[in-house]
């Protein structure tokens, strides 16, 4: 912002512009917004951000983010807790949840192996999955990492790992998606609808 | 988000999606990111936006934002103060100041005019203009709206109550944006760029 604007509408700005997705434009257009804002929303906005980060933490069982020791998940007696589905990220989970037809539990990894970035795999959690297998009596674990290169080579790497153990590692199914049209398709998707094809 | 995700997450999410053009998967993405910010970054992010709704208040000549009584524009001795540019918003500022062109001062209205959303005349400060033109020895008052209806319909509102007063009114020159082209020029700022033709 020009040296016009009010110091501290330019810290704020700074701050908005230093999270994902958000350039300097809209940070400023969120830093004016700010100010029309009443006292009450901005101090309930800036205690809100100082609760999420302070009272949440990683569940001890499945790494998900929680406010208590086990996460709601963990916790559900009624959920398969012999079957662990492992993805990269917290958000994963309540895409999972939302096809409400997923019954066993979570592995959070909070990451994926990437050695380019420094990402190597005692950085991420997977001692945290291999000692709760060594725990439970789990029969199935769902490798849902992304289908990107990090995604696999994750996949790939754990599933190594567990096949000594004896634990059943399986990975999602991979091909078209509903709703999408084959024109549209990659070929990758497209080969792996073909590959992965079923009798009807 | 899902009710597998902790309540502190959904709280900040929510917050985050007060803000303009951020959707709902947008503000949970970011809620997320607060996660991986150090206790210090988010505690920076909150002192920033409370700091910046108390102290940032409008400047006592021309309701622009500022920290101080008067702003660093009306407070500068070497500005032309003979001039007002009236312009919508503070951020207007901004873009002309980039200008690094215009010497005179401003005006912020904070707001059009716009009877159907309820915006009558009294509800901008366009009282504050009169008293200050009133009380100073103003030469040119700029109306330097958005060329949108509103804008408009603010700006003629203006005129007519400065003309009576001896001021010179001006209105920015509209037509084709350097580096446009013909082609890509809707019809109206094409007709405005032909009637206000100028010889070589």
């Amino acid at each position: 912002m020009a040296n016009s604007t009010a110091l501290p509408l330019v810290l704020l700005a700074e701050q908005f512009a230093k999270l994902p997705g958000i350039g300097m434009k809209s940070a400023q257009r969120l830093a004016y917004h700010v100010m029309s804002m009443t006292e009450e929303e901005v101090q309930a906005f800036a205690d809100a951000l100082i609760n999420a980060r302070s009272n949440v933490k990683c569940c001890s069982e499945c790494q998900n983010l929680t406010e208590s020791e086990l996460c709601a998940i963990c916790s559900d007696d009624l959920r398969d807790h012999s079957t662990i589905c492992v993805v990269e990220s917290p958000k994963d989970i309540a895409a999972f949840e939302r096809t409400n037809e997923y019954k066993g539990v979570y592995h959070v990894l909070h990451g994926l192996i990437s050695p380019l970035d420094g990402i190597t795999p005692d950085k991420i959690r997977i001692k945290e999955l291999l000692s709760r297998i060594g725990r439970n009596d789990t029969k199935e674990v769902i490798m849902a990492t992304n289908p990107t290169v990090e995604g696999e080579a994750t996949a790939m790497y754990i599933s190594k790992l567990l096949k000594p153990l004896g634990v059943k590692v399986t990975r999602l199914a991979f091909g078209l998606p509903i709703g999408g049209t084959l024109e549209y398709a990659d070929e990758v998707t497209l080969f792996k609808a073909l590959e992965n094809r079923s009798e009807i």
